[in-house]
């Protein structure tokens, strides 16, 4: 990556609501932006790409204002690579990454969950890779159409391969934090990447993994004791885990994050969003990662496991892959 | 109950789907049956009662030819009272049975799950009480209509408390069988009324309190090994907890009962038929006794106990029963 003025070739692939809501704004900044689009590259072609946001103001990008392509061979080499694929789509990463990449491109994944960035680093080096949680609730309604609503701010780190010492605050990621300050977003830099992991995790696995095995949204999850009490222990087994993980959370992570989910009225999480829509859901990074870990590392992790079963269990993906 | 010619006046106390079904199988038989109704009671009063079946024939009960009530107190004093309430209703047990009682009534539950030939022992003596399993697919779809899918067969039983022989194969409980198969109803009796509910235990929790809590329909849960796993996880805790209390079940119980499912194709359980209409869910019957006695006799339920919290998560009478 340069070292003077950072003014990166940026490609992101998957233009989902994440990558939409993402690339549009460093678009609209004058940020050199290529779209790597599958799906919905006919009607991204047509008709641009739009952010409706009630907080934020609309954003319309026309189709003359986007670089967009459907071949990776045909987007000009990046020098960074923001990758917001869902994590279903993880196979994808050899065909689509690879033909983008130059020596020094690094590669940035705004997924969620565990296990994207080893799986990024195991194909194409650890020393490309970083990773960011995006603390952002968006989706898709349609193609090149992305509703949002709200939050949006990223945490950005270096990823460090297990039993390695992370980084900490490179010249690069503090580079790609400023782009995306530059561009309106909130961003901030970690020293550790997988502490920032197992945080969110914390929220993640009881009010996605939970609330789409039930179909019950945020607020239902914490409108009863019995509904605290799942959510306060599948989130103490995930603090086991990163604990032996060599990943000490504070001692409030559960009572700020269940303050915190409270102001976030009826939320539906993406994974409950596409248990009602049909689609894959992202059980392995959110769910399936995370046990295993515990499982390398000794955890008993009993409400954990029965949740990943049961959310293989309504994958409408992992259903057809595991015929009885 | 009169010991020559078995032609006993009956009460039926929850006319819905399952009350229904064997009541108007008995009036079509010629028994002197009083249908005590609440919220049905003017429905049919106006229209009559309706069996659908595309299996056995439409069964259809002009209003003439029931005894209809609202109020206990206008009942004649029964021979037998048929309780077919949701078990979500047994609160009602005093107020609408207690009225009905001479000092020889006997009174067969027809309800699903454990406790509820307890709690009315507890409530009128137990030398009253019987029980049985219904095994019949059928539905209400609007009041004083129901729709007979599949089975209909009748287990009864006498009642043994907690820590008594089970009195076996009663002339009574011979007569109320008689009774029944007299009006086309395939019903055995049993030795046994506990280990007939614990055998049918063994398919409810998984069927009817897993099925309920992902939604999903039985051939769902056993489309994949992950979901025959879980199941079969659930089956061995019921069959521990059963052997606990005296009841050892077959070897070949956990087999035999997924290969009778796999028959039923995509069956909804009425537990989760109530789960979509937004109705209060048996979860004590099903779920929350049999984990009562596992605690009382030392038994580890870890996939039984997390189910229960879910399913009590998901019931709308308990969450609101149960503020944060």
């Amino acid at each position: 990556m340069p070292d003077e003025v950072f003014k990166p070739i940026v490609a992101v692939v998957g233009v989902g609501a994440v990558g939409g809501y993402y690339g549009a704004k460093l678009i609209r900044a004058g940020y050199d932006v290529h779209l790597l689009l599958r799906g919905d590259y006919e009607a991204v072609r047509a008709n641009g790409l739009q952010v409706r946001s009630a907080l934020e103001g609309d954003l319309l990008l026309s189709p003359e204002r986007l670089q967009i392509h459907r071949d990776p061979r045909q987007v000009p080499k990046p020098d960074l690579v923001l990758v917001a694929l869902k994590a279903t789509g993880n196979a994808a990463f050899t065909s689509l990454i690879g033909p983008l990449l130059r020596d020094d491109t690094a590669i940035l994944t705004l997924q969620n969950g565990l296990g994207n960035e080893d799986q990024l680093a195991a194909l194409f080096g650890a020393h490309r890779v970083l990773g960011a949680m995006a603390f952002v609730c968006v989706q898709r309604p349609s193609p090149g159409i992305i509703q949002h609503i709200d939050h949006g701010f990223l945490k950005v780190g270096e990823y460090a391969a297990a039993g390695h010492q992370p980084p900490g605050k490179t010249r690069r990621v503090e580079q790609i934090a400023g782009m995306f300050r530059s561009a309106g977003v909130r961003c901030d830099v970690l020293d550790d990447l997988r502490r920032g992991r197992w945080e969110k995790l914390v929220w993640n696995v009881p009010f996605s993994g939970l609330g789409t095995v039930l179909d019950l949204t945020t607020d239902r999850l914490l409108a009863t004791n019995v509904g605290v009490s799942l959510v306060t222990a599948l989130m103490n087994e995930v603090i086991a885990i990163a604990a032996a993980d060599g990943v000490e959370l504070p001692a409030d992570v559960i009572e700020r994050n269940i303050r915190h989910t409270v102001t976030m009225g009826a939320y539906q999480s993406s994974m409950q969003v596409d248990r009602r829509q049909g689609r894959a859901l992202e059980v392995d990074a959110i769910l399936g990662e995370p046990l295993c870990r515990a499982k390398a590392l000794g955890v008993a992790t009993p409400s954990l496991e029965m949740l990943h079963r049961m959310a293989l269990l309504i994958d409408p993906a992992a259903s057809s892959a595991d015929p009885p």
